[in-house]
């Protein structure tokens, strides 16, 4: 066997394992039994240590210098690519910060969730302190002189940098703070949706609406858990969705949502799997397909219609009037202070108050003691509105305790890839708002596949979206888009 | 650390991981999409890698060298027993034979299950004399100059030798033959239940019954696979059940069966979570839990009364005119070719019959182009009818093709040392009857779990049932309950 051929073997096993992990992800939201978790903990601590060790395995340095770059083709050289990305990270993080952060995250995850419960932040803040100081220093580690903030987002978006993402960023953040309050002072208040919505027949609808949506059941099953997510890569690609009997666009769009992120992974080439091309190529990629699934397609006018006549059936209404009153109540745009409850205006906004937050913490110009208070003022400044309690500010999402910083970006870069894509797929597919308007998202879904799925990690995430679109992403396709969306809705 | 600590500290580990292992089976049989079937399979192949390289680890050979056993209590010691017994044997045979088994059992599952479908004993027996000649091998390198078969045998049942399980055997044999055989000619003939058995009904009852036989719902969970089982140790064990709507009983007791191996694995020790100590001593034990639960206590007089009338009213009827009817229909003997659906008196007449045949072929007294006439011959001499199709003989069972051998006889043990449990329990569990009327196996289940199930592997196996009985293991007290429950059913 030649040196490429012995690492790609050794890289399959590992890619094995890491999926085996991720099975175990899933079982544990899904199906464990309750008095499982510390034994599942151990189980999971244990092939971690596996995965490690295979990660900065030293034979991957003595592959990778023995392989002849010029004899591979495209393909090939791609792979490398990503083992060699992988390797030099691991190589350059010390066993003992990793052994530490995944203590003190476990740990920061149990006091973050009691102090939301308690609305108490200096509960937190002490070990949050301590994720922050771990986190600076393994962002200095993997920098190797380079920016700290862009290591660590580098590992959710490979090639993007805190300064090309705060630039796009900051052009947007005026024009939806504008938007959001010329449709605060808007005349128009949609109805919301009101009803009873059995979760069998939500369960029903979801399933339907993944099914049109392309989602393939052979590889993959749908089940309920208390936070939606999709899991696996390959053949076996699983999605969760959840239920709530009085409000039934959650499930259906959380489906919708994690459908897209589904799709992804069942949409790359079968030649790639169990290799480091066989998954989505970055967070913000799979984001912009999870988004236009949800949004521009599920949220759209078109199938705004054909779900408002498909929930009569089911549930006997849903409280709109008519379809243009369902397309409203589904768009309504609504002041809050939760992100994962946020409309398509509101969204983005959180994610830049948070980008903006976690840059400064890592880049040591914030300090933990200092976080609520820049939360709170930058929160006023954009949503128009006082936080009231720490559980609807600081202490709401679960990432900083558990140590993602760079992640939050990736939801807006989503967005606006998302946006891009859009603009492609309307040009490529003018039979779309028909399709839709019959409950199906074929042939848009299978433009997708072939435009942004199909080469997995082929190409760079920047790349990926470019190749697909024509043109090199930007924020003017996703600030149109809502401009003319809520400009008609609100009429603005 | 001391060597002891550290070894632990491993084992830990691998045991961790041998859980992992268990679960993806798990949710192979149960929840996994079906066209992730091969991606499956490699996933388990990188983990059984990991697996084959730490149980053969070099570093274990190094801490049993330095650990001074003197020095540790009986526990401890149990420990050492355990991973020097599994690290020899794991020494002792060369990876290119594990491999070649591994491949040549994978591909003659798929032979066999065709030979079957097909009823072509020929299309089998070429990948069979391949795993034969294989496991041959094995036998001999795991005997180290010992006798053959019980190198095998030991995998299952640690300690117990062909003669010792023959000599048991042969004194059987004779006096279930002529027990079947007064069966046979007697005047009664039990009816068979009838009616309709909705699959939800019929899982109702599965998780009374598992709940009332002890069954830990925080620690495990019920699905339905094709063929049932149970998987897990600690504190996640799962079962599973069949179901099939015109017959009920299938379900019921394969549920109990299930519940007596899970009830074991929950039964186990605490302390004992995630090392050798922590799952069932061997395969004879846990199936004596499984076939008490099942047999002695499933299927005795006292809980069929409370199951006639609970059938009665989840299922408007079962066919049966009175409880003492329901009682000799769940309990009819009836000639038939499949062990699977054996009766308590014709089963250990199977086991019997592949034990003798599997250690003639390991011992190379009987060669796999003279197993099908050897198996048609044995057959008709102990069951009185002649084997009609391969399906209905020598093909029936998966376990040769897949390089089971020495397992078998662990069946008819089970059933051998669920005899002596049950004359001890009796004794110490003076309620027993009044219990199971009224449909619990509360304290008799209680009783199982202080003196079998606790001590996990702490003891031998054969230690294990004489500490719970009181006396040495042997087959006089199952002769005599069968004697006495068929005479009585059968007015002999």
């Amino acid at each position: 066997m030649s040196a490429f051929d012995e690492l790609m073997a050794f890289q399959r096993e590992t890619e094995a394992l890491g999926q085996v992990m991720g099975r175990l992800g899933w079982d544990q939201e899904t199906v464990m039994p309750r008095g499982a978790a510390q034994q599942r903990a151990d189980e999971m601590g244990a092939l971690e240590s596996v995965l490690h060790a295979r990660r900065s395995d030293p034979r991957i340095g003595d592959w990778l210098a023995a392989v002849d770059e010029g004899a591979l083709d495209d393909v090939a050289r791609a792979q490398i690519r990503h083992i060699r990305r992988s390797y030099t990270r691991a190589l350059r993080l010390p066993d003992r910060l990793s052994a530490e952060i995944a203590r003190v995250t476990s740990r920061a995850q149990g006091i973050w969730a009691e102090a939301r419960a308690a609305d108490d932040v200096l509960h937190f803040l002490p070990v949050l302190t301590e994720v922050v100081r771990l986190k600076r220093e393994e962002a200095a580690a993997l920098a190797g002189g380079g920016d700290a903030y862009d290591a660590l987002l580098d590992d959710y978006e490979p090639g993007a940098t805190a300064a090309g993402v705060g630039t796009i960023f900051d052009r947007m953040r005026p024009r939806l703070v504008e938007l959001r309050e010329r449709i605060m002072e808007a005349d128009r208040h949609p109805a919301v949706l009101s009803g009873r919505f059995p979760a069998e027949s939500q369960m029903i609808l979801a399933r339907e609406v993944a099914t049109h949506f392309g989602y393939d059941w052979r590889h993959g099953r749908l089940d309920q858990s208390v936070h939606p997510f999709t899991s696996g890569s390959g053949t076996d690609v699983r999605i969760t969705t959840r239920v709530d009997e009085v409000e039934p666009l959650g499930c259906l769009y959380s489906t919708l949502h994690e459908v897209g992120h589904g799709a992804y992974e069942q949409g790359i080439d079968p030649a790639y799997m169990l290799t480091p091309l066989g998954a989505g190529v970055s967070m913000g990629v799979h984001e912009s397909q999870s988004r236009i699934f949800e949004n521009q397609l599920g949220r759209s006018r078109a199938f705004c219609g054909w779900l408002y006549h498909r929930m009569s059936e089911l549930f006997g209404g849903s409280g709109a009037a008519d379809a243009d009153a369902f397309y409203a109540a589904v768009n309504r745009v609504h002041s809050g202070y939760i992100r994962t409850e946020a409309d398509e205006v509101h969204y983005n906004l959180h994610i830049m108050l948070r980008f903006d937050l976690e840059r400064d913490l890592i880049a040591g110009r914030l300090e933990v003691a200092d976080l609520e208070e820049a939360w709170n003022a930058r929160f006023e400044a954009d949503f128009g509105v006082a936080v009231d309690k720490p559980s609807n500010g600081v202490l709401q999402d679960v990432h900083w305790s558990v140590g993602l910083f760079g992640y939050f970006p990736t939801y807006a870069l989503g967005n606006v890839y998302a946006g891009c894509l859009f603009t492609a797929l309307r040009t490529d597919v003018p039979t779309l708002d028909d399709d839709l308007a019959r409950g199906h998202a074929e042939p848009a879904t299978a433009w997708l596949r072939e435009h942004v799925q199909c080469p997995g990690g082929l190409y760079t995430p920047a790349e990926t979206i470019e190749r697909a679109c024509g043109f090199a992403p930007h924020e003017g396709p996703l600030l149109e888009y809502l401009d003319a969306k809520f400009g008609a809705l609100y009429a603005l």
